[in-house]
């Protein structure tokens, strides 16, 4: 079925996510919006969160979607009521695919969730692994320096590494062997991560599971695309282009030149 | 005569500058925008920061304006012409202040400059000190954590000294006795920047310059309130209302409390 698949982010962090559905829907066409003129999501208010957020999904149904993908967990803690009301396209979140993967990896029973103040304020991911499975510990960590670290290539000096043990010394002595990685900039910070925990803890990335539920809802939809593409469209914009935005992007997705595109999308 | 002092900054930073125009000038009225939804602007373009700060200045036109002050060296360094061919309001910028504060400190004409990223690309302070004299060597150093740092209340722990040792070391050798913080967030660091170079070096911080600049401006233009007032008006508007905004101004400015109003200013 022809149609694309819509994927929107506070910035460059859903890159992560769209990298794994191209790879597992290697011939699906692709719009992102990264609106990186407003970024972070993850210090502002729900109300200000949802405002920005309908207006990314108002720029992408400019094209025919077959889904729309919430590729941040600012936006799939805060805003995925307010999205749903106001589109008939199916919208895939980042917080469920992570949470199953995370009830599916413990064995202690005791998870933990970091992520931005606004993801951890609202529960989500909690109230989504209880969801599955209700005798579950959660342990959750806002870890705001993170995002500016890692948008400042930082994520492996020494700084990151001391920010890291501040934020996340409190989780060691709680038996937890698996956590949630709840913000899409966090893979980016694993190696430092890894570093604090221990190397038996499990580091869940919500990118690879999200994409596996892209497939499964095109499949349940009899929307997969039946043939194979030479040049599906990967269309990429942001609402602003700092310096860093493309080559980011095309160090990250590893492809030759990745065109990016600006828009304005809040005064339509 | 009548009418307000307008004041805008990306965040909650312009206090600083709000701070001193009312110590000094205790009888005007004056009006504050925080585009608190937005913010950082340091990070962005300075063809966003422009429209951005358009934005700003058309929503403080609803009052009925003496002088504008823009209490943001991100915004005074990238979009102070496009501000200036926007409206007849006389405007003052925060960069011109510090420069002249600065120059008049140095004994070894040796100053650095701190700032956003922005504000640092820009070469705004270099071009404004070299206005003054041309013989001073300006260093130059963006510090991109500071911001957040400061924003998440961490500008007393170690955690900001081990930042401020990593940007601010190469300074050290270079003979410098002058430093400016080239951004309404860092007088809020003086502690720890204190503490990574020596007793000597002195601090600007243009906040109390621009006051003065203020009210020589509304001098000359015979606009200062000849009576005192009991009450002037201290309106305060913020783009999004963060948990934060609220109680920062209250204890910044040490007011028994501080009404703060949520206005959107990118949809009229």
């Amino acid at each position: 079925m022809d149609g694309y698949i819509g994927v929107f982010d506070s910035g460059v962090g859903g890159l992560t996510v769209v990298k794994e559905i191209i790879q597992i829907l290697p011939y699906e066409d692709v719009v992102y919006l990264g609106d990186t003129a407003r970024v972070p999501y993850g210090t502002k208010s729900p109300e200000t969160v949802s405002r920005f957020s309908l207006q990314c999904l108002k720029f992408l149904s400019n094209y025919p979607l077959k889904v729309v993908v919430v590729a941040c967990n600012t936006v799939s803690s805060t805003s995925l009521d307010v999205l749903k009301d106001n589109t008939d396209v199916p919208i895939i979140d980042v917080i469920k695919p992570g949470a199953s993967s995370a009830v599916m990896s413990t064995r202690t029973g005791k998870i933990a969730v970091i992520g931005t103040k606004a993801t951890i304020s609202s529960m989500a991911y909690v109230r989504a692994i209880h969801n599955i499975d209700n005798s579950i510990t959660v342990y959750q960590k806002a870890c705001p320096l993170f995002v500016p670290i890692v948008e400042e290539g930082l994520q492996d000096d020494e700084i990151a590494l001391i920010v890291a043990r501040r934020y996340l010394n409190y989780l060691l002595d709680k038996d937890i062997d698996t956590v949630v990685l709840g913000c899409t900039h966090y893979p980016l910070l694993k190696g430092v991560i890894r570093k604090v925990f221990s190397n038996d803890v499990q580091l869940i990335d919500s990118a690879y599971q999200t994409s596996i539920a892209v497939s499964e809802k095109l499949n349940e939809m009899s929307a997969l695309r039946n043939v194979s593409r030479e040049k599906p469209e990967h269309l990429f914009y942001v609402t602003d282009i700092p310096n860093d935005f493309q080559r980011v992007a095309t160090n990250f997705l590893g492809w030759d030149y990745v065109y990016v595109k600006k828009v304005n999308i809040d005064e339509e």
